[in-house]
């Protein structure tokens, strides 16, 4: 982390900051600008996560040097992420395509769809057993019916299904029927789901929130990856 | 529901869509105006609701008369929603002050905090027990002991409390120690949570997602209020 | 227009409406549903542009029926605008691909960018003799001489040229040099610009404002081409 | 100015970073942290506004320490601007009410107006006489004569008068009327627009963008007072 001091700061104020910050382990590059006084703070960030550096009296703004997202970072994983499906290769030089209903309605339906996109290119299905509607009188999905008409659907074709999860209390139903698990838009915060997602064995596609920066997306890749599952697709 | 035709829609086109839509029940009110043909369509909505209208060969547009919430209408419940929690009455003209830390973090000082804001003329506590955070390595709250801590401030001051759940599993745990439950910005349309707090004897505090519209917050108000759960505070 | 009534409008606020609109000289076409009643006004929309129908007493919501842009619209002009500058044709099928760098800052540097994006198969050149920044303090273009540079840069390669323009006073300037006129994103809805680019004679490229619907962006583009010039290119 | 390098930056990296920004003139600070080497560059921030650093080989970002803004900043200026029209004040401790019509559309009615608004409390009118609508087909203001009946109102009532200029081509005519002068949300960024209002000799009420940062408006305000009008009000 960087600090930086008010042009007003007084001398006892600096000392203040640096008495405090040593104290709690820090190494310390003080650099005298022309305009300014910036603090390097040198030593685990985790430990300043919580704590109120922009609340010392002198101090301006407090800036990241590294980024707060470690497993999900280059830096742990310089390499692309590469997932493997048996003969399918997500990640690799081969965009592949997934494709099939929004929701997923009939059984006989499902098939002939799966069976065209297959024909057309696709090699993955997609379809919704669980559906975020902004109604509650819409159609809600066929939830674990849903999910065995995919299933059925893959046998059929061969087609590697991926299908939404939206309650963590459903994540081990989607998981025994998904070869992905996919979170939508809308739950990309809803972190208590991206932890019982990360515990799975299963790859996730994560969609980027409505409004999202990519830092956020990020963190919340994080999370999952926190858990231990680190297959994250960014969507 | 209202759908406008395309200048240029035929004669054909017309006759389908009148055939379709009374097939389905519907009692139909058609408008051939100076530049558009426009067709009234009287009856359920609901109906509607999943029909590809605007998918019809000749129909440029669909528009909605009613509203598609319910039960959260002034139509439903003209007057304004008032709630009661023992002499504290939400809705009415005295305007209620909730006061409180971010998260619960420790039972003495929150104490303290709690007498503070109710000197300052507060009638509510708030404080999280359960926190969304964006990054997994931040503080996510002391859970259950973070509730029980709120419980014993509100012993100690009379204060009702209010406080925020993020998972449905966690739902009749937090009912049972607040006094209204919470929903945050980023579970506005947490759907699923929604159906469980609907289902609560609690009033329900919800605020506006980041970048919802006022018709996203109504319906998920739907959401709560179809569950039974009438007594719905939009933040 | 279409004005859909409250559920709880009288028959004396429904007589009114109908005075009214009939007055101004409407045909108007009652529907009374199950749940509520809706008017079609049939006539010239534009006398009702600034009429203030939710206004009126018993009146819950007006929708448009007919689109506010007109010259703008596929009605106007169903096929595909297509421009031609000498033997470039843009909006067929072939795209253009248009290269050059953010501000022209020197005369010999322009001319090397312009041959080499030429060699990479660019039709056209852009770069900025007037640039929008943020800051007041950072490089705001060479103004004329920099639309010389441009020209230069033209006359050398053969690329024919794009440069924004950001004031009403500068537009027969730019006119004079460039071969397309580009408004940028923050000037889409600077209206006095927009008019004065409309009667100029040459095609005007318009970007998209930053937060703005495209039913907006249309607005802007029927701006410029109610003054008469119809060759606007969406960007 | 700060550079935070990659963590994988090589040591000739670093001799070429250096040996640059020594060569501009730049005084350096350099800092290895236990993650990453940073670099605090001291010196004019202007010089660095146009350079790209971050694209020199080694850098992972650059972040300013001192404010882009200089007059708009509390540094050049730290008292609350105060700003006096005869016997007003604004941004003393008595709130200004300002009030009026969208559009000055008629003198009686303006009149009319002005002394109601008067009477419940405001001591400023309102109305614009130049109009910025999305439709070229709305009612765009009565121009000088919409300028010319708040004048009038003005003289009636004794009301300071505040109004919307759009074009630079109108700035000086506005002035000659009105008491401040408006600049209107899809403005804030019409950079010449902004430059001719502040050659004016009074006050400029500068609205933010609908979509604007703080700091765009902070940027916008200084454009105006870099051009010699320090009186901005930020609304």
């Amino acid at each position: 982390m960087i600090i930086v001091l008010r042009p007003d700061a007084t001398e006892e104020q600096l000392e203040h900051i640096k008495e405090k910050l040593s104290g709690l382990g820090f190494k310390l590059n003080i650099s005298v600008g022309a305009e300014r006084t910036v603090i390097g703070i040198i030593g685990d960030r985790s430990v300043l996560e919580e704590y109120p550096l922009t609340a010392m009296p002198g101090v301006e703004s407090a800036m990241a040097v590294s980024k707060p997202y470690k497993v999900a970072s280059r830096e742990f994983h310089p390499e692309n992420t590469v997932i493997k499906l048996d003969n399918l290769v997500i990640g690799a030089e081969k965009i592949m395509v997934i494709a099939g209903p929004c929701s997923v309605e009939d059984k006989d339906l499902l098939l002939e769809i799966a069976q065209t996109v297959k024909k057309m290119g696709a090699t993955m299905l997609r379809g919704g057993a669980f559906k975020p509607r902004t109604s509650p009188y819409a159609f809600q999905g066929l939830g674990e019916e849903g999910l065995k008409y995919l299933a059925a659907a893959r046998d059929a074709t061969g087609l590697k299904i991926i299908t939404e999860v939206m309650d963590p209390r459903d994540v081990a139903l989607v998981e025994k029927y998904a070869d992905i698990i996919q979170l939508g838009a809308r739950n990309m915060q809803n972190f208590n789901l991206l932890k019982e997602v990360g515990k799975c064995k299963k790859p996730v596609l994560l969609k980027r929130g409505l409004m999202s920066t990519i830092m956020e997306l990020l963190m919340s890749a994080e999370y999952i990856m926190s858990q231990g599952n680190k297959e994250v697709i960014l969507c």
